[in-house]
């Protein structure tokens, strides 16, 4: 049985029981997914638990990126605390743009570092590579990636032979394969008592490709609920959600819906052309996304009024917010030192370029689905378990995404 | 079987099939109530009728309250081509609140209407008489409440009898009944070939006053199940949709999360005593909400700058949007001439007051559930029938609540 322990991170009380606990991310995991999935019978073990559980909907944190919400969600903190507004920004010392791929820039430390500390058996497995070199920031633990499975040792990874571990190959990123790998390596480790709290955070390739009622999607969802069911087999108590909702941003025939920043800055401001766009959804993986997302950051040229900037982005149709600093940091909770000048975000179907030299539309795999703003904000949170008086009735208020940790280790009857 | 015709409402053409048709607005219909009575096995058929059909989710119109989106709904356009921008406004000449109760604010034929013109034999029922009065302007066919069902006539509303038709007296409108009701009505009108094309519009006196996993919703879901499986086994091609969702508008405890307009406003600014808050939900089933959602408007004292006036709204916690006029009627799609000059919106737990003595929340059934912002704009649709090919294809894009009819008379196939 897991030792009963108590720790603090970042200002809250974690006091998980004797169970194993496993927070699963299910990245780009919006819930039209689920809602298909379970409608059409594909996923059994997650009704179960459901049923004996509880399922609601929580706030992801702006922006709806991965990086910034995998951050959010195992440190407990809006970016404010921890310092991932994104997956890039632009460092106002250097002027070049910086990506925050790597756990130097996580200013703030995790909820798994801190368990690990007061003697829990941590794990933290990711689908993508660059998500583990942030998320293990001081881990004394099992932190590896699906991506680079077969690199993991008992050295750098705290564990090695992950292949042998799972029965399988280290699986393509571009794949669905990547994410059902997480779920397996988590339920393997689970089963050999390698581990008895665990962060897995998968990768929204399926998502970014699938609408939500296309085979690949069901096939995919019935997947994970292969291995979830595994989880609750193995005696783990679950806490899921997502990182971010997933929505088309084309038109009925399939073309993006994208407003290009730059050359409208250009064209409406006199001296507009110096304006610099900074799109922090931008990452290796560019065949989710393009760099195309409902957010961006605007960097207005010398002399320019911020203020006037934001005022006039609402001209543009498409454009659902503007924000100027330091309003963009407080309404969103985001470090300060790391936004920009201007926060524009875009509707529904909507995508903010820099222009289009900047983004090759043809690496997509399909009609452009991505994420960012405000319609991917609301995304699912289910317990396996049901929740205490307390939690339950914190649960019917604005619960957040990164309080998944917080609700499972201490609100869960176990 | 019901005449094929074509008909143009709003610059949309019309070309229902030769089945009988009805859209339904669950009122307060937030995608979280599907979820758990879906989940519970407590609608049965609404999971034959996903199952057989398509479900998806929709943007609402905003704000999102009742007589905006049914009105929206009913013409298929937004406010700013019907006038119904909320329950209230501000009329600029007199200076007075006048509330819009009634046909004559409604700037644009209905949907209903057109296709009575056209031969169809029309339906509208209503749970709340208010709204009755607005979506059965200009329509020759039958328009009735089930707040006010016992006192329909032939000659003022279409019919008479309605009472023994449905085999039930009027119900209280403080009631699921009522909702119920609609539904019956309509069920028992198709099976006597009374009416082939009907909009049935709920109350959503449940869902102000019970979350989703409440016992009282989950029952009050499957009483709505019931009679939709009365309504497709009648042979009806169902849309269904929500006016807008419902969240939570108070803490832990119980206590309404309510930031109040007006003592703020005389704080912040001089002279700002003078600007006055204006509450378009505001209506009269005050036990819903206590006149409390999460979007106002304010009419700023003379000679005070809106736009000083929306920037410095942001300082306040639970504020999320600010916009002053003409842009909050760009941005929201609203008739200029009814707004006001600033418009506000709260956040999923947070609700807009004038002052503390406008509002008796005492009088609400339990802790205070409210719509109006953003977070209540998504909703779910579904309908009956699979889509077709281009509008299936649409069905992934933007798709707004008031393109239901549109959806449901000429993409559903039959």
């Amino acid at each position: 049985m897991p030792e009963r322990v108590e720790f603090a991170c970042n200002g809250r009380v974690y006091r998980p029981g004797d169970a194993v606990y496993a927070v699963v991310c299910i990245d780009g995991g919006a819930d039209e997914y689920l809602d298909e999935a379970l409608m059409r019978g594909r996923m059994p073990n997650m009704a179960e638990i459901i049923r004996g559980g509880r399922r609601g909907m929580c706030r992801a944190q702006m922006p709806t990126f991965t990086n910034t919400n995998n951050a959010s969600i195992i440190t407990g903190a809006p970016p404010r605390v921890h310092g991932m507004n994104g997956n890039f920004f632009l460092d106002p010392e250097t002027g070049e743009a910086v990506m925050m791929n790597d756990g130097r820039f996580l200013r703030a430390p995790t909820i798994v570092a801190a368990a690990a500390k007061a003697g829990r058996k941590c794990a933290v497995v990711t689908a993508k590579d660059k998500l583990r070199t942030i998320l293990t920031k001081g881990l004394d633990g099992i932190g590896f990636s699906a991506e680079r499975a077969g690199e993991a040792t008992e050295v750098t990874h705290g564990i090695g032979g992950v292949e042998a571990l799972v029965g399988e190959a280290t699986p393509a990123i571009y794949s669905g394969d990547a994410s059902v790998y997480v779920l397996k390596a988590g339920a393997a480790m689970v089963e050999r008592g390698l581990a008895d709290l665990l962060y897995l955070s998968l990768t929204d390739y399926i998502q970014h490709a699938h609408a939500p009622n296309e085979a690949a999607a069901l096939d995919f969802y019935a997947r994970l609920d292969e291995q979830l069911g595994r989880l609750i087999a193995a005696g783990v108590v679950l806490g899921i959600t997502a990182d971010h909702g997933m929505n088309a941003k084309h038109d009925e025939t399939g073309r993006a819906r994208v407003v290009y920043l730059e050359p409208w800055l250009a064209e409406r401001f006199e001296g507009g052309a110096a304006c610099r766009v900074v799109l922090p959804i931008t990452d290796p993986y560019v065949a989710h996304h393009g760099s195309l997302g409902s957010y961006a950051v605007v960097h207005v040229a010398e002399g320019m009024d911020a203020r006037e900037v934001a005022e006039a982005l609402y001209e543009i149709e498409g454009v659902t917010e503007a924000h100027p600093m330091p309003r963009a940091a407080a309404l969103l909770e985001l470090a300060p030192d790391r936004v920009g000048d201007v926060v524009v975000m875009s509707g529904r179907d909507t995508v903010l370029g820099r222009a289009p030299e900047h983004h090759d539309l043809s690496q997509l795999g399909g009609p452009l689905r991505s994420h960012g703003g405000r319609y991917e904000e609301m995304v699912p949170m289910i317990f396996s378990r049901p929740l205490d008086e307390a939690y339950g009735a914190r649960f019917a208020g604005d619960v957040r995404n990164f309080d998944v940790f917080e609700y499972t280790l201490n609100g869960t009857v176990v």
